[in-house]
């Protein structure tokens, strides 16, 4: 008998972050597990008056359908703060607004991905574009992730040996790893990217939170038609609104738009323009700097601990921003066990492995610090030193 | 070389209402062309009250991530009211809350349908179910509709010679048409469907909107396990919330959430909480009376205008609730002809052959009533009869 659903739902891997946080949704366990913004930081006084403002000054307008692209002036000011941020010079016209970047991954699969098409990816990886993409069931191919970005010599090795369609990767503060490229590799990457006629697609939701040095410009300035460009008010405003947006060339933009409309027509209107009303009447930057602050303190919070607790033979990467930081166990241990040990101490963390397509990162993990507050860092980083301890 | 896009986005209609709306957008022009509600019934007052008090009582929780599934007081609410109103046993488990009816639509293709799927469609279809299935490639077979439904015997035949995995159908008030299904054509449908082992999609966003006789019960009361239905908020409280709602089994739930999460990991959240308080605070039946008050004299005023001034060739649907109603010409004229020279008198439609499948429908036309005020329904039909009977 035909089965009753699509062979596609069948490779999709069930998401272990989910069926994770499900186990630890107990208040008195320190969770390093989840990828939440600290709510603390949610404007919520902002966001009540600009909805009141906007329902006031327009309520049956707010309140009505709307088109595909989204609202004109709310991409108007995206592109005008990437022209402010770092000079690129991007068009309105050039971006559509999804639910979050999330949305943003499905569509780009939807629209661009045949059934076995190579993508390139990073190792580890982002897990919720691992899940989008599979649904259009590509070859993945993944790369190593070094301390300064891609691993060069192994994305040229997969370019050469495979026909690669995209390369999606996280150049800021990268989740799972907190790393980023270094200007360097971005220049390396683009330059073998162009040559290959493969698109970058460049996933920037953390690109607002760096705490520690400068700014470095994105690889959309080094491959300007062939980067597909993400980004997100999650992280910087509030997720609940789930207001991303891509950008895109407009021969790229004129496919994603059919497949955002057969998608849901539209992206929530009444939630366009009370962001966009909350970003005309306060300081972003200056509610960015609060964040990134806060942020920067929970981070150095754990990375302290975690040298001042954690034997040497575990090592961790140091973000210079975004929530992320990676943690690589001696190869001898592997994390799932390890993370059943710190549950029954109160303590969690994501285990690596399904951050690897292929396999892999059996001894690694990821800690979350931007919803964990300093004091239970410490806390939290020494019940888990004495557990990978024992473990040793 | 090969193609930059995935093959499945070739197959896509354009949006040909999306065009027509373009085309269209002048203020003086009397549109019977779009499809949407009318804004003087958005409850802008309740809108506001509601997102001012969650965003007082809940701030930061209502503007955080949440659970892929949706809000569950709101699902609970759904269920009660499928009870209240049908008597329709629903646990807040089988119902996860979209992007409205339309995402929906794309995560049902998405996680059902293989290349080359048997997909039922009715003649004329809904077209944004069209686009949404295209996607996936199925084989699409369309039944006519008569004026109490679908035709049996073509449905007969069809299962009968044709593995069909989905029926996509709008018994009540259906777009296009506003034809509705009659109870006795429902038990019929329900049973082939049985027999057959088809799931019936049934996408039900006017059923609250009837302003002419009594409630026929969905056909998901006589086919349980095997219907799949899609509710909306759009047309009772305000379509810029794109909030809706699948009803499925708990099996199919569990492989469609995963294609949720994958699309864009939840619905915006802080909406659903509004749209929820709003519902709270307020009578929503009260509030639905007073649409379906005005919607019954709009259409009331549409049929009147044509029965007077349309040539007696020309046969109009006469719809029970809704906001649509169908128009064929005599055979020889083209309503793509007749638009444009409608277009001449400052008076638009949507001409009908989008909304068959395999051509067709070249002499039929779509009229809405929902978002025209009276005086113009007169005024536009009589310019409307003008340039028919200059057609003809």
């Amino acid at each position: 008998m035909r089965s009753l659903f699509a062979k596609r739902v069948d490779d999709i891997p069930k998401s272990f972050i989910r069926e994770i946080l499900k186990v630890i949704d107990d208040p008195e366990i320190i969770s390093f597990a989840g990828g939440l913004p600290n709510p603390e930081f949610f404007p919520v006084e902002g966001i009540k008056e600009a909805a009141s403002k906007v329902l006031t000054e327009d309520g049956t307008n707010v309140l009505q359908y709307s088109t595909t692209e989204g609202y004109l002036p709310l991409r108007e000011y995206i592109a005008d703060r990437y022209f402010k941020r770092q000079g690129l010079k991007i068009s309105p016209e050039e971006i559509l607004i999804t639910n979050g970047s999330q949305q943003g991954l499905d569509l780009i699969g939807k629209t661009f991905l045949n059934e076995g098409d190579g993508v390139i990816i990073e190792e580890p990886g982002y897990l919720g574009a691992i899940q989008s993409f599979s649904f259009y069931r590509p070859k993945f191919h993944s790369i190593p992730l070094l301390d300064d970005g891609i691993d060069i010599e192994s994305l040229k090795d997969t370019l050469a040996e495979n026909d690669c369609k995209l390369f999606y990767g996280v150049p800021n503060f990268q989740n799972p790893s907190g790393i980023s490229y270094s200007d360097k590799k971005r220049r390396e990457v683009a330059q073998l990217l162009e040559e290959s006629n493969t698109v970058f697609v460049e996933d920037d939701p953390y690109g607002e939170l760096r705490f520690i040095g400068e700014d470095i410009p994105s690889i959309k300035n080094y491959l300007k038609d062939n980067t597909i460009l993400l980004g997100s008010f999650s992280k910087i405003v509030a997720p609940a609104f789930r207001l991303g947006w891509i950008v895109m060339s407009k021969e790229k933009m004129e496919k994603v738009i059919v497949a955002k409309q057969a998608a849901d027509l539209h992206s929530n209107y009444f939630a366009q323009r009370v962001i966009y009303q909350y970003l005309l009447d306060n300081d972003i930057d200056q509610h960015i700097n609060k964040i990134k602050e806060a942020y920067g303190r929970q981070r150095e919070a754990m990375v302290n601990s975690i040298k001042e607790y954690f034997p040497p033979e575990v090592s961790c990467t140091e973000p210079e921003g975004g929530m992320f930081l990676w943690i690589t166990l001696p190869k001898e241990l592997s994390s799932l066990d390890v993370f059943e040990m710190a549950i029954k101490e109160q303590v969690a963390f994501v285990p690596g492995s399904p951050f690897y397509v292929n396999q892999g990162g059996k001894n690694t993990l990821r800690l979350n610090y931007s919803n964990v507050a300093e004091d239970k860092i410490e806390k939290g980083i020494k019940s888990l030193a004495k557990v990978i301890k024992r473990a040793l």
